[in-house]
């Protein structure tokens, strides 16, 4: 039982955005897909949801082929920045016809939705901000009887307390219906509590692909006078380094060795997933981007 | 030597959206100016940037009235959401123009931050994305010679890398040539470190006015049984509430009581800027909003 992606690759124009890529989504777990800009998380997450045919390589849910597939079709669900909506249309208008299409769709829960975030459903789409409108494609995901969500940059536009109380109702509304999540954001530290699994999508490939907690067990920053730290992380997978004045931060990648003792000049702390994120992915896209 | 603005109000529509506002802005000071979506810090940012002339009240830089002043004008830079630049437009073409009318604008360093973010400045300005039509105006933002710059959501698109690259190069800047920057952002925790003093505005008004390191001195969230915290907080300004289980966490905003003894069974944290913002214009928005 899960999402599974086979050698999927994915040309436009003759370049490559996806190359040859292997995942799998498990049914009733909350999972982040971070990348940079560009990096290719919106093509993934259309071809995931059925919206976009691979170049090559299969998707299957359940081992059903996903693509022209109509059983398949009502168990996903893809919010993304694409409005998919008539601006003409009010608000209680489209939750109707969502209604229509998802036969479960939870409306009791969709009018509390609004009222917390203060949204007016006889407002037309159009009429909305930025904000609102992510407000209303989130309170659609969150309703709709599908057991695979996919969440697409889900608070663009959104201040504070407005992200603080979606990732409030995502835990309340995965714990009442357990199924799955995929988030895809920017605003890493934020999520970084929420999700249990993550895959990092970077030069057309996934280059991380495990639990959150495995991860953050094997990221590091080791900081300390220059020397110091030069000779306590060689041999060690670094990944990135800053400097202020006679100091060091190394950030490390991967097991230390546990038999070589730590200087005393020397701190050892763990990195935040943002920071291994931001790393990670910050010399090849340096290298790519450079004009 | 500031920016004075004295008894602002403004109105659009006959609705308020600046409420007879008082603040003063200093040289070479980073500010962060914080409120909910719609609270009307753009507002505020074009009076005080000179683009907007308020219903009432006057603005002022050193003593002179900053509307229809040619003298101010060059001091004061405002990066906004608002594109100025013609789509057809080339990058360099639009650094030029802008070189032309602030006469000791930083070309050298301009092509440098270009470099860094990866911006080919051959390119057209309406092929842009999101993301770099953000870094192309925080390029010519941190290279104008104004002594004030405001910056209206600077990370808007922007990858956490591109995010951190920004705020790294900011404090570099400042530190080379100390001015005034004034940042409206929904992404609090991320300033927290870079600003000095921070203006929250909520309900047309400012709500908090005050260096960041008084303001966190004064807010915590003491966390424990329902009973004891209830007990141990009472009297205090309780701003907000959390609870699990049968466990609170009351956030408070203000001095303790020194001579209350901290029960055992509770423990009193500091509250970060962001958790802070949240609880203080939490309330009342929520009340403001509902339909």
């Amino acid at each position: 039982m899960s999402i599974q992606l086979q050698a999927i690759t994915q040309q436009f124009h003759g370049q490559t955005v996806l190359d040859n890529l292997n995942l799998t989504i498990e049914p009733k777990k909350i999972y982040g897909l971070l990348g940079r800009n560009g990096a290719g998380k919106s093509t993934l997450l259309n071809i995931i949801s059925n919206r976009l045919f691979p170049t090559s390589g299969t998707a299957t849910l359940d081992g059903e082929t996903l693509h022209d597939n109509d059983q398949t079709l009502g168990q996903l669900y893809l919010m993304s920045e694409v409005n998919m909506y008539n601006d003409h249309s009010r608000l209680k208008k489209l939750i109707d016809s969502t209604a229509l299409f998802y036969g479960d769709f939870d409306r009791a829960y969709a009018t509390q939705l609004a009222a917390k975030f203060g949204l007016n459903l006889t407002q037309r789409f159009g009429k909305l901000s930025t904000g609102y409108r992510t407000i209303f494609k989130l309170i659609i995901a969150l309703c709709v009887p599908a057991d695979y969500i996919f969440l697409d940059e889900p608070v663009l536009g959104l201040d504070a307390n407005h992200r603080e109380l979606f990732y409030q109702e995502l835990i309340d509304s995965y714990t009442n219906r357990p199924r799955t999540f995929v988030i895809s954001t920017h605003l890493i530290e934020e999520i970084a509590n929420l999700i249990e699994h993550v895959f990092i999508l970077d030069q057309h490939q996934i280059i991380v692909n495990g639990s959150v907690s495995d991860i953050l067990d094997r990221a590091y920053m080791i900081t300390g006078p220059d020397a110091d730290v030069t000779a306590y992380t060689s041999g060690l997978n670094i990944i990135g380094q800053d400097h202020l004045g006679g100091i060091t931060a190394n950030y490390v990648y991967g097991a230390l060795e546990d038999n070589r003792p730590i200087p005393d000049t020397v701190t050892v702390e763990r990195l935040d997933l943002q920071k291994l994120f931001v790393n990670l992915t910050n010399a090849k896209e340096a290298a790519a981007h450079v004009n």
